[in-house]
């Protein structure tokens, strides 16, 4: 017989009863039902029940056992008695009768129990992250991610991509976020530095004339900590192709996606509809440009219902360039009660508050009527052609916000999303995707009124070079974001290939020549030597697990996650270096200010 | 169509004759047949020959064509003339007559060409890397690269292991090498490490609960460059298993790397048989850890021949404790000529020489006779029981070095293989494989008479904490490596999962009970807490793909690698940090002393 186990702990059922066998794993627990020590003996794949009664050998020292201690044992398969079944487990129709016990792997008293669903502080699960992750949902979220991220690989190298790896320690890449930097000791006072994304390699790729690039690939942002990010490194699908366009970019990711939360999604419905939503479009209809497509609300312009009416504050408001009053319909939503919540919440959101009408069966029966101070100020008919051109009826109700587009479409964002919830109209049950096209390539900033990039800079805008030469916060780019339930979980674009438009888009964004073939040297060098139009993607991985898993904590779907102060608390790091490393990279650590 | 190709450029065989097609890939290069323009386009599936005559409208756009321009073509299908037809390639029967071309991306007078065999230098090369990468022979090997990790994955899944992937940004891991280090900005003078391997996060997967572990995994250390390391990181399949002995690993992953090498090996034979050789047995018969078992020759033993002889040299040797003489048969060798160079050979090395033997037909016609000096020295007798211990005849050789063992032995393998070499003994069309078991724990430094680990520190002592009483030079490890045609493969142990015997084995090597709680604190603390018995180990990708690939630079199979120097001349790493990075990790660098 095998040193430690011929079976697993999921193994064995009725059909094995009567056989000698040896087991192994962890002391799950213990229960003493007079005379009779019930165990739970637990591995990686399973759970089986241990009898020992005080005619067995092993009665004293199972006695003894403490939780979490790894033990082998040797017994015999008995079937349950028919009232002792336990139909959830694979091996609920059995217990073995132990023989003999030997401990493999003693355990002190457990600092957290593992047993039991009992919540810990964060600290004390990441130092004890061996501990944590034995418990059951950690360990599923963890089998979880590994399912996925084998799923998608197969899935890629079906549609006939194939996986390079690209370097880690590498050449500072700008790209928005902070480098994290490594110094060189064979090159002391110069440093290396931690990819942020594989972004200019997948380009090389391509101009090295691969054709379809994937990678899941680590990429590490020296960022402050957020709670739904990893502060130092995350995963991601890493794509890029060849001759394509944005619509062949959009159908190889599709159906690697939508297969995969269809295989991991646990039952929930996977639209199969990703219907293309232009930024503008997104903007104006959800208040973001990662929308959650499960809430049916879509918000519309309604400027010329109160163009001139008696609600003067909107009436004014519109006399000023710009501005546009945009109304969220809530269906099932016409009470006061509910009206004067959303108007609360958009008055704790930072914003003088939201008008709204509401449509009720009206006091003297006669039908339906209109209720709010709104509808009051501009009167029956523009209320009734308002209701109209939002399809309400009784019993709905309508928000209103005003101004300058930009200083409300958040909010408005969070209110359709909060309407949304509240009224029950957001479907949990599924997954809803959409492409976001059309991003514009620059936008403004109000307090310098400089033109910088809205999104990547590495991305051709839409009517190439001669789109560069008008206004550029009319250019649009061919980049695009899939967005899923509210998260943006695909962010990609077609690149620029070509130096000329290159160094006009970076140009326009005030980068000189010089700087661009500075900062991205290797990549400029390279499309001077014939590089083929390309484009991709990349996907967040722990983002994709994360949905899969509906948690909103990064750190229960990764196996060793740093605390939100970016420390590792089971490993200790980051830690003081030796003065015999820091002699070594002829490096100085300054003292405190 | 499609806005850039209806096909690949291996696609279009005489099937398609007469279609209008688009192709989109690189000029590879133009022939002008007086007034007939060939094109070979290429792409990454392959070649089509396109073709334009004076009739052609993209005729004068072709002629000015630049080598590597990325194009656009239209044109219709045409079956080759039969004396035109090349065979050697997918699209060889047919040619493409083009009626329009459109250029996606230019290219400039070339650094380096494409087409062609010529040789470039090193640093050419690796600066133009995305043109290098174009060449057929480094398009093969990444893809070949690609493949294997790929069948690697797929049989690492079917075998019932999961991928999981563990922290790049951690702490330090003291494995012998030298970390990278990471300045924390959030603990200005704190530092992180890139992990040397995966070691310590796969042994606390076994301790979480999880069964079979694997990971295509990044490892780091700033190294010295050699030619065939990466001088600053290399992948490695890395594996793990609970509740396993030294057999249970050997069967998991023997079907991989035997299954890689059939599926990959080009045809050339994967011997099935992969003996256990002691890691004494290696060094004796092959004085090495890695031997190639491809060389017939095993050495003996010969030391009773010799002792009280009239060889005075090796007799009074083997008068000293610990001496040895030892046999490097060499069939086929048998002539003055080739024991001389042997012989020279061997004082290249450093040695006095190789005492030597061979057997000719006897100059009287008399049947055979032993020659050289050393046959003369001990007699006949001697002679003749030497010959039939090792089963040589007319025609063969043996060569003799003798002293302690230690100061020949490696030189006696790197004899062993020159005879084989020089003999035409190496069957250079197989892959021979064979397990070197049985390390020892310990060795002593010559010079200081320090005990020291001589291998991974983490492993089991064969007989546990009894056999760490007596002499440690004795102890054997449950250690093991892969030798495969002379290179190490895989090397890997049963990991000493008891904190006890652990500690008691870094005592022995030097280390206290502190030390090692401070240096491996992560993995101690868990030991703790029940702690399976596990073993794994890991293999080297590049070192697979290099044999498979069948090259000795490894720069051959790594996409983006680093020149010797550990500088990445096509992105510029490493480089200056600007004052803000330093200023915002607290550091200064030290001037030049």
């Amino acid at each position: 017989m095998h040193a430690y186990r011929s079976h697993t702990c999921a193994e064995l059922n009725t059909a094995h009863a009567g056989q000698a066998i040896r087991l192994a794993g962890w002391v799950h627990r213990v229960r003493d039902h007079g005379g009779v020590l019930f165990v739970d003996l637990r591995d990686h794949h399973g759970v089986t029940q241990l009898l020992a009664d005080s005619d067995s050998p092993a009665f004293s020292a199972i006695e003894r056992l403490k939780a979490e201690t790894v033990i082998r044992v040797d017994g015999r398969v008995k079937a349950r008695d028919a009232s002792l079944v336990n139909p959830k487990i694979p091996t609920g129709g059995i217990e073995v009768y132990v023989t003999d016990m030997e401990i493999l792997g003693p355990a002190e008293e457990l600092p957290m129990p593992v047993f039991g669903d009992l919540d810990y502080p964060e600290e004390t699960r990441l130092t004890y992250r061996f501990l944590d992750l034995r418990r059951e949902s950690l360990h599923r979220n963890m089998m979880l991610r590994s399912n996925v991220v084998r799923s998608i690989r197969n899935r890629m190298w079906a549609a006939g991509f194939n996986e390079f790896q690209t370097p880690i320690i590498t050449a500072s890449s700008p790209e928005g976020a902070r480098d994290f930097l490594v110094p060189s000791r064979l090159h002391p006072g110069k440093f290396y530095a931690l990819p942020q994304a594989p972004q200019q390699f997948k380009q090389l790729i391509m101009v090295a004339g691969f054709d379809r690039y994937f990678q899941i690939a680590p990429c590490f942002r020296d960022e402050d900590p957020r709670a739904d990010r990893s502060p130092t490194d995350f995963y991601q699908l890493d794509v890029e192709m060849s001759f394509v366009t944005q619509e062949d970019v959009f159908a190889a990711v599709q159906p690697v996606i939508q297969g995969v939360f269809e295989e991991f999604g646990g039952g929930r419905r996977v639209d199969p509809d990703w219907p293309l939503i232009s930024y503008a479009d997104s903007a104006l209809w959800y208040g973001t440009d990662k929308p959650d497509l499960r809430n049916p609300i879509r918000m519309q312009v309604v400027s010329d219902h109160f163009r001139a009416s008696g609600f003067a504050i909107f009436a004014k408001l519109l006399e000023n360039e710009g501005t546009e009053i945009r109304a969220i319909p809530a269906p099932g939503g016409g009470s006061r009660k509910f009206c004067d919540r959303m108007n609360a919440f958009a008055q704790a959101q930072g914003l003088p508050g939201m008008g709204y009408i509401f449509w009720r069966k009206a006091e003297d029966g006669s039908g339906m009527e209109a209720a709010g101070p709104l509808a009051k100020n501009i009167g029956p008919e523009r209320t009734e052609a308002i209701r109209q051109q939002l399809g309400l009826g009784e019993g709905d109700a309508a928000f209103f916000l005003g101004g300058k587009p930009e200083t409300f479409e958040a909010i408005a964002g969070r209110a359709r999303t909060e309407i949304g919830r509240e009224l029950g109209l957001i479907d949990e049950n599924c997954f809803k995707f959409a492409w976001i096209v059309d991003f514009p390539m620059y936008e403004k900033d109000p307090e310098t009124g400089r033109i910088d990039f809205s999104h990547n800079p590495f991305s051709m805008p839409q009517g190439g070079m001669a789109a560069l030469e008008g206004d550029p916060l009319k250019v649009l780019g061919f980049q695009y974001d899939l967005a899923c339930n509210g998260y943006e979980l695909v962010s990609g674009a077609i690149r620029n290939h070509k130096p000329e438009i290159m160094f006009k888009a970076f140009e326009l964004a005030g980068y000189g020549r010089e700087e661009v073939e500075k900062r991205f040297g290797g990549m400029v060098k390279a499309f001077k030597y014939g590089a083929p139009p390309h484009g991709g993607c990349a996907a967040g991985i722990d983002r994709i697990v994360m949905l899969l898993a509906d948690t909103a904590n990064i750190r229960e779907v990764i196996m060793f996650p740093m605390n939100q102060r970016a420390e590792d608390l089971l490993m200790g790091a980051p830690s003081e270096p030796t003065n015999e490393q820091l002699r070594e990279l002829r490096l100085r650590v300054l003292p405190k200010e």
